[in-house]
Order: structure tokens, then sequence, then C-alpha cells
């Protein structure tokens, strides 16, 4: 079956990635046992450690959706935000056919 | 441990991106039981569904590189190129951080 993918990037002010990537390991341990969540990944950019990738794999955008209401997220969320070099831009939207990890 | 990630797409001639998409769900099945894969996402663009994005996660560079040389591999890349719609592009290099498949 197909499932919903989002890859994006946040750019943390200069010197701030290490700490944005923290928070979003840690949005990461929440996220990953969320109703339909299969994958989320996060990494530094190899050209630029302060712009941080999240990678995800979802049953459904709906699913998604859903994640950003969860306990905890919002949280993280307010913690991240002031770290950021500007508003983050929308991700890459992605029909995930296969290599889906269980 | 950190781990070696690299997300790129491949660009199919016009309306050959559901072929191309099966020729590397092939390639993702080959690879992704090589030593030091953790993941081998094929995916459709959403926006375009003659762009095929491939997101991989390795130990290491080494071990990505040495996929290439798998039995089989060569001859998937083979019925790959035809489809193209020009030169593959490099695509970005991740050092990923966490939310990796066991």
């Amino acid at each position: 079956m197909k499932k919903y993918g989002l890859h994006g990037n946040l750019k943390a002010q200069n010197g701030l990635g290490k700490e944005l990537a923290a928070i979003l390991l840690q949005a990461s341990a929440l996220v990953s046992t969320a109703k339909g969540c299969h994958l989320y990944l996060v990494s530094t950019d190899k050209q630029n450690p302060d712009t941080i990738w999240i990678t995800e794999v979802w049953d459904s955008k709906e699913d998604h959706d859903s994640s950003l209401q969860l306990d905890g997220v919002g949280a993280l969320i307010s913690q991240a935000m002031p770290l950021l070099a500007g508003k983050p831009e929308k991700g890459l939207e992605l029909e995930v056919l296969g290599g889906i990890p269980a």
C-alpha cells in the first residue's frame, strides 16, 4: 500500500543546528510510536550543519496532521521556533511506493 | 551512531515514471539486505509523477558505494538509464542522527 511521505528542512540560526536537532530527536521519539507513523528520520545536511532535514513516512496525510496534536509536540514546537532562521518552508510531499520500514 | 544518508531523485522521460519506479523497487529489494543498509525508500513526487525519489540510510558511505557492485544492481542500472530524461544529479548527503529503522 502506498504511504504518505514528507521530506523537508528547518534552518537554525548560525551555530544552533545541534540544539535544533536535539529538539527534533525528542519529537522523533514522541512521534515514532504514533498511529500510522513508519519513519521520522532526523538528519544534518552535510553541507550545512545548521540545516536539519526531517524525513517522515505515514500511512496517510491525516495521520501526519494528527501527530501535531500529540501531547508534548506543541511544547517541542515552541522550543524550536525561536532557534529558526526564518519561517519554515513547506516540505516535499511524496507518495512512498516501497522500502518502507515495518 | 551517526549514519550516512542520501536523498536524491531520478527524472524519467514523460510518462515513464511508473516504469522507472518499478525498476527502483527491484533495486530496493536487492539492496535492502546488503551490508550496512538501513533504508532504501522509493517514492513518487506528488507534484510530478515522472520524478522518483530515493532515500537511503547506510552505516557508511563506503557501504553505499559497495552496494553499486552487488549482483544484479548493474543490470537494473542498465535498464533504468534509457528511461531517464537527462543525467542524474548528485543527491543531498545527510548525516542521519536518529529515527533510524532497526
